[in-house]
C-alpha cells in the first residue's frame, strides 16, 4: 500500500510516495513554481506534477497537511489554493483525502508537537532509516505527513 | 466578448457570464455544495461545474473576487481552495484570470467601498437592467465582478 504525502505550498509543495509496510520511502522532492509566473499558471504546474505522481506510483491515499493561518496571510491563502487543486487531482484520481494538523504530524513523528524543522528532518531520516535528512524541509515534512496517516491508520485498526 | 465572474466559496460559489456590450447577462447562477460531503468531493463538483460554464459559453476572461481573510479562519480556507479549483479550471481553458479585492468591486459597481450585499444586489440589478435584484447574493457578487473587470479594462484602454 502506497501512501502520498504532501506538503502543500504555492512556491514548494513538498511530495514524498510511501510504502506502509517498513515503511519505506519510494519517492520523495519538491515541486517548485517561480513567483514570477501568473498564479494560474503555478496552480497549473502543480496540479500537473500531482496528477503525475499520483499516475506513477498509484498510492490509495493522499495524506495532506492543513492550512494553518498564522502571521502571514497572503502565504496562507497561496497554501490554500494549491492544497485545493492537489485535494482535486487526488478526487479525479480515486486516491482517499486524509488531513493532519501540523501539531498532529509533529506528534506523532517526533512525539513533540512543537518540533522544529531540523528536528522533524532528523526524525523523518532516522524513521525512514535515510543517510540524510530529506531536503528541502518541504520534503520531509511530506514524509512525515504520510508517515502521520500510517500511524493512525494503524491505531485505529487496534481499536 | 465574454466575462466570467465568479464569487468563489465551498457551500456556495457565485457565477456570472456577461456579455461586455451592453453590458449583458447571458447566464448567471450558484454552484451549491453539502457541508456534508467530504471536501474534495465538493472541490471536484464545483470545478466540474465551473468547466461546464466555460465549456458552454467560451469567456475570455475569468474576473474572480480575491480572498479576504477576516474573522472566519476555516471559511477563508475554504473560499481559498474554492478559488485554486476555479482559476485551475480557467488555466486549463486558456481563460484570462484577474482577481479583484471585494472593495474595487464594491467601487467599481456601486461607487462605495463599504456597500452591502442589498446595495450591491440593488445596483447590480440596476446596472444589468435586470428586473428583480439577482439572487442568491454570491450570483450579484459574481456579475458585480465581472463588470469592475469591463470598467477597468475600459478605464486602461483610454489611457
Amino acid at each position: 500500500m502506497f501512501v502520498l504525502g504532501i506538503d502543500p505550498g504555492l512556491t514548494t509543495t513538498g511530495y514524498g510516495v510511501v510504502r506502509g509496510s517498513g515503511p519505506a520511502v519510494v519517492a520523495v522532492g519538491a515541486i517548485r513554481t517561480s513567483q514570477r509566473e501568473p498564479v494560474e499558471q503555478r496552480l497549473g504546474e502543480i496540479y500537473r506534477d500531482v496528477c503525475g505522481v499520483i499516475e506513477e506510483y498509484e498510492p490509495q491515499v493522499l495524506a495532506i497537511e492543513q492550512v494553518f493561518i498564522n502571521q502571514n496571510r497572503a502565504t496562507a491563502i497561496g497554501v490554500a489554493r494549491a492544497s485545493g487543486v492537489v485535494i482535486l487531482a487526488a478526487a479525479q484520481h480515486g486516491v482517499i483525502v486524509r488531513e493532519f494538523t501540523p501539531t498532529a504530524i509533529k506528534n506523532a513523528v517526533a512525539g513533540y508537537g512543537k518540533a522544529s524543522k531540523q528536528q522533524m528532518q532528523k526524525m523523518v531520516a532516522a524513521r525512514f532509516g535515510l543517510p540524510v535528512p530529506p531536503e528541502p524541509a518541504d520534503a520531509a515534512d511530506a514524509l512525515a505527513t504520510a508517515l502521520c496517516y500510517l500511524q493512525t491508520a494503524r491505531l485505529e485498526a487496534f481499536t
